[in-house]
């Protein structure tokens, strides 16, 4: 098949709506940093500015500055975003809070070492754009500081007591997988592969549960499954998609054979895990035994899962050329083009109920900003140009 | 008109299936205290015991002992929570922890003061039930502690940063009322009616919008409405509408017609605006300027919001007579039993979606247990017997 009217589609996409969009609405020329609570028009509704919606933002506009669209207004919107978090975002223990308010400042603590997580990106995509080294030190420390915290992330701010149950969790592994792989490519070097390679081994022999063929998404301390409690029996397949993005990229970096064939077989089965075939799209949670889950928003149709579902079957699809994953792409490109896609005002909206329509017409919030479907259409579009060679 | 036929209604639900449901299925013979993590047919989901969920059934099973439904076992049942929570509940620093495992073993910290709150009404009323001191000097010891911890209720877990502004909250104002009125009643005591009178003006002066109509959760500190964050327009009529109830039953006692009228009035207020008129029901939370809601459960269809609807459209209509509360009442009480009873295993569904169809099928959850429904079918039956006089 002939994949131009695919990249023309989502090229049209990424550079006419959503670039324009995010461009036009969220940089704060005042104060620095950028507005990410926009309303469906680009208007702010809210300028908290959450500092993981801030660093994405860095990160993604970073990233476009290095692909054929290249712009250099989206440096200068990059290095804006980053000065303002470098001048305003640290903690007295150099870690990220986790809100400012307009001016910068900070509004909540810095509890949450994802705010590190996204600051290693941001900054080591700058890194890799400028070659300033400003920017590999900012990403070095945010590394560190984020594997200094993994054995105990919330710190001080922990509300667990010590009959807690020691949990292994799949997000801590994925994340882990995507800051190596930004490393290795802005930095060149293979210093975290090992951490690769240990979340490579836990989501293909952990994580990942034989028997009812889906990655789950916390195991007790002994890699079993705790079916006696909700968070134990907790499925989330955007996030075990996303995840296996992350270790494909590395497998087929490794030409491990192996590795990829067991990755595309878990996307395969998360995609048929988690599509509603009653209304279509991927649920946000579920439980393994379909008992009650406690997140009220769990038959939601959120955007970021259909973004990493799109990627990872046409990833899948580009490395197997098996059929099915062609026919999953389809699938969900359709179901975002036909539901998410605001083509009144542009960008997606991020919130849809069950049935696939929005419940909050926002186009920025406290957890969606520029970052999942740029990404994802900027994938896409490169395993368009590879399938089309 | 007649009130039989609604008071045969009611005393059913409560007797025959309400308090059936928790009396078989959530009480734990083996280690004390209760199972409340229920699916749709009683059998237990997750045995994590949340504090509030424990302190609201040991309150409520007193609290029937003392109708003329008595059964001896209810307050036996009550006992035994109240023994599992004061013997297990406690931390350190005599505060409930938030939640505990099966055992009686802390798992979350005692972070929220609610878990105190629930403690004053679960020992207040074994006290009135029984005039056994022990439960006065825990009721006592726990009212002193929420008082206390009223001003930084989170304490040493708060993530909350200098530069975020100071607010006051409906919510802390109306635990508050409740609190003061159950001490009055239980203690027969007066000692804490300025807290009721303080909450009484917050709530008439400050927190009621005159312009919108409708009670505002949080105010700046001056007691400007911030119109510019999510936060500050933030509306949740379940939440009025509960307060307005505990505002009303002091206003009864102390003769205040001038606070009946007012309240009624809010009341009124707070049906209409959170009434959808597309899908009927009272939606969970609001914007007051129409804004995304960052809540992306703002649109459901809770429970616990139609019981205090219910109780509050009554306890209006008898203080005023005024029609149009019971043409509320009436709607109300219509829409609760088409899509919140469940006929097939008794009990009601917690958690629609805004069309009103079910998303979660539990009957206990980490926030929905044997509290909301029987106080407010009790306190109707109340009404009713008040009304046929």
């Amino acid at each position: 098949m002939s994949w131009a009217a695919f990249k023309k589609k989502y090229e049209d996409e990424l550079l006419n709506s959503i670039i324009p969009f995010w461009q036009k609405n969220s940089i704060d020329s005042e104060y620095g940093g950028y507005f990410t609570l926009l309303d469906r028009d680009g208007s702010v509704f809210d300028t908290t500015k959450y500092i993981w919606m801030q660093w994405r933002i860095v990160y993604q506009f970073a990233t476009l500055y290095m692909t054929p669209y290249r712009q250099n207004e989206w440096l200068k919107i990059a290095e804006q975003g980053y000065d303002f978090l470098t001048t305003h975002g640290y903690s007295e223990n150099q870690n990220f809070y986790f809100a400012l308010n307009q001016k910068g400042n900070p509004l909540i603590a810095p509890y949450n070492i994802y705010s590190e997580a996204f600051a290693v990106m941001g900054a080591a995509t700058l890194y890799k754009a400028t070659s300033q080294d400003k920017y590999k030190k900012t990403a070095e420390l945010a590394m560190q500081n984020f594997i200094d915290r993994l054995s105990n992330p919330k710190g001080k701010w922990s509300k667990m007591m010590p009959a807690q149950p020691i949990k292994h969790y799949m997000d801590h592994a994925l994340i882990t997988a995507n800051l190596g792989n930004i490393m290795r490519e802005c930095f060149e070097t293979p210093k975290f592969d090992h951490l690769i390679e240990d979340a490579m081994d836990m989501v293909m022999n952990r994580f990942w549960n034989k028997e009812c063929h889906v990655l789950m998404e916390n195991l007790n301390q002994d890699f079993s499954i705790d079916l006696d409690s909700s968070l134990g029996r907790q499925i989330c397949v955007g996030s075990g998609l996303e995840g296996c993005v992350f270790l494909l990229e590395y497998a087929e970096i490794k030409g491990d054979q192996i590795a990829i064939e067991k990755l595309c077989k878990i996307i395969l089965a998360e995609l048929e895990f988690g599509w509603d075939s009653q209304y279509g799209g991927l649920f946000y949670f579920q439980d393994l035994l379909q008992k009650p889950h406690l997140e009220l928003q769990w038959d939601m149709k959120l955007w970021w899962v259909h973004t990493e579902a799109l990627t990872a079957s046409l990833l899948a699809y580009r490395l197997t050329k098996q059929e099915k994953f062609l026919e999953w792409f389809k699938r969900i490109d359709a179901w975002i083009w036909g539901h998410f896609v605001d083509r009144k005002y542009g960008e997606w909206f991020g919130y849809l109920n069950r049935r696939g329509e929005p419940t909050h017409y926002l186009k920025g919030g406290k957890w969606k900003t520029f970052f999942h479907i740029p990404r994802s259409l900027l994938n896409c579009i490169v395993q368009f140009n590879l399938l089309e060679k």
